[in-house]
């Protein structure tokens, strides 16, 4: 981060700006306040997750430059609740001479999915064989070598709410090559690959160097879609358990990552690919609200204005989240189920993001925490079923 | 709590009004924002510690009943970071329909000193041997059946800042009591208790009568103020904690207490006597946010809304808070000592207000928590004596 302008530090902290105002931004905002400060929002709307439940919330549009710098100029730091601000207005600020963390060399790798294989490959970190895509050939050339299935992911972006898609055959391919085409989703296909499950090791690092693991977690992913978190992750070989820590504190520092760097893993029979990188408070890393010394909110925020790191270490043998997915009657009744949950269940810990109910969006999550991993994650998971509306 | 409306359950929380905007519902805020809701405040100024963090904040004087109803018509159930609106607004308010937790008739416990003792006596709960002042006659009649020293309260308010004044003889007690008159402020007198210690009980209690208790805590107090708090309270003998977390529970329940009551008792060679109430979350509980697994903040929220309430239990061995007092240097690079406490000690816990400093104000706290006390309290005084702007 040399050449960037120094921090102000004075009575208060410096003002932590975040571009986007979900459930992350709540989620950092609450952590912020417990430092003596107040995050700063540029939100879409005025019921914005973190929105609901900040002052100094700016609306704007993360698209336009102008809304970004206008911002930005309230702010000492800006950060960010997602990685969609346009590579180009991040570099713009930077030349404006705002402080943006994670800079946009950094984040140009949870951007665009061909930088991110192509610059972990250069580091030598593992990744599943890929290839990018012009046209429905690229696919069926990849797949005489590598066999079929194999995974069309978007570079940036997606179509209809996707970006990844699982394809057994050349004309599958071909449709999703076509419709990717049509709306200008530029595609990479890679290697399906056989794993045991997912892990996702969550690091911190701060602009002075300074950087932090959690333990590492396994996710639980149904339909794409993150549900349970499981910390640290079960029966895990120590040693491979120390590699991944290593990997992502490479990653971290290898790409100039500051703040919250969320490294998503396949764990296989031969070891640890990467599958995804996210740089923000992520949702493998909810848990360490409870589960551990320092949240990873808290730790975002600290990195970011360059604070030293908290301590990682959990605060229980076994932490699980449950993720609160809207279902066909979450809509109404959510105030009152969390009353049974409460009464069934004293010692879950809920987090509701304020958001209406859709199915299949992420409404809240339950941490629970214990000993015994089975009763821990059977509590977690019956607690977010029931807020979801679902029997038992 | 027979006879209020019933507060609706909706898709979403009741809407939480808190009265006041300190720490107290700065961190109460942070607690309600998990539950998918916010804190709605009425502020003296949008510069208070409340103020700076939440929006829905609304302006007004607690002392103004229009300002209270047009605050409380925005709520569906009212609550308070202090106990002192005046008891007849309260009653104007719960005549208007509107759902006041704790009630006005329970708030005057923490009210009144006299009720309070009186109604404490009623109960059969031990209490120091106290009369009512009308005049320096009463002090000295009182000291001649007690003996010198003797503690002079003020009943309700008091003057210079303080409310409290233990005095030694006829003269001293003359020179309170006159000053105290002339400020309109009545004054009781009380035995002065040979105490061992000063301890706290903190518990919650719902509508629905559900009650939970933390751990009874140790509290140090110097000049009156505040100093640490330990959790659980060191070498207490397991009968007599008991027994004064069953006291709290019988006064919450024989007062119609809702919300978190937190009892401040002297520890004698004899036993337990009560001290002081208040209804709110309090100083002497501000360790539960990581030190138990439900915090006195979130807990307040559930017993307001009547939802179930939490575990309590606690999530390490021992939690010592130390309080951040303003000092003579406090008030420049408070953030530049935040550096400096969070390098030397990455599990300290610290949360700032966001308050000017002023000396002997509090202006935040710091949990550290562990397994051997000695080493726990350590840290967190010398944390809070750094933050504070003292060498070492």
């Amino acid at each position: 981060m040399s050449g960037e302008p120094p921090v102000r530090l004075g009575a208060g902290l410096p003002v932590l700006g975040m571009v986007g105002a979900g459930q992350l931004a709540r989620m950092t905002h609450q952590a912020a306040i417990s430092l003596g400060t107040s995050l700063r929002l540029l939100a879409d709307t005025a019921a914005d997750s973190a929105a609901l439940v900040a002052p100094g919330v700016e609306l704007g549009d993360y698209h336009s430059l102008p809304d970004l710098l206008a911002f930005s100029e309230t702010c000492d730091v800006v950060t960010f609740d997602h990685e969609h601000v346009p590579n180009e207005h991040l570099r713009a600020l930077v030349d404006k001479g705002i402080v943006v963390r994670p800079g946009p060399q950094a984040l140009r790798y949870a951007q665009d999915k061909a930088v991110m294989r192509a610059g972990l490959s250069a580091l030598g970190v593992p990744v599943p064989a890929w290839a990018p895509v012009a046209d429905g050939g690229d696919v069926t050339a990849f797949a005489a070598r590598r066999g079929w299935p194999v995974v069309l992911k978007a570079v940036r972006g997606g179509y209809d709410g996707r970006a990844v898609w699982t394809v057994s055959d050349a004309e599958a391919a071909a449709d999703v090559v076509a419709r990717a085409a049509a709306g200008g989703t530029p595609l990479l296909v890679e290697e399906h690959v056989a794993l045991v499950r997912e892990l996702a090791s969550v690091v911190a690092r701060s602009p002075s160097g300074q950087a932090a693991a959690w333990p590492v977690v396994q996710t639980v992913q149904r339909d794409g879609i993150c549900r349970e978190v499981l910390a640290p992750a079960p029966g895990m070989d120590g040693d491979r358990a120390v590699a991944a820590q290593e990997l992502a504190l490479r990653i971290a520092r290898d790409l100039d990552v500051v703040g919250v760097l969320a490294v998503e893993l396949f764990e296989t029979t031969a070891g640890l690919t990467v599958n995804e990188l996210a740089l923000r408070p992520h949702n493998s890393g909810h848990w360490t609200i409870e589960g551990a010394r320092t949240s990873q909110f808290e730790q975002h925020v600290r990195a970011a204005l360059d604070l030293p790191l908290g301590a990682t270490t959990m605060t229980a043998p076994y932490a699980v989240l449950a993720n609160v997915l809207g279902g066909a009657d979450t809509g109404s009744g959510l105030a009152e189920r969390l009353g049974h949950v409460f009464a069934h269940d004293p010692g879950a810990r809920v987090h509701l993001y304020g958001k209406p109910a859709r199915p299949g969006r992420k409404l809240g999550h339950v941490t629970a925490l214990g000993t015994d991993l089975a009763e821990v994650r059977h509590r977690a998971v019956s607690a977010a079923a029931y807020l979801r509306g679902e029997p038992g």
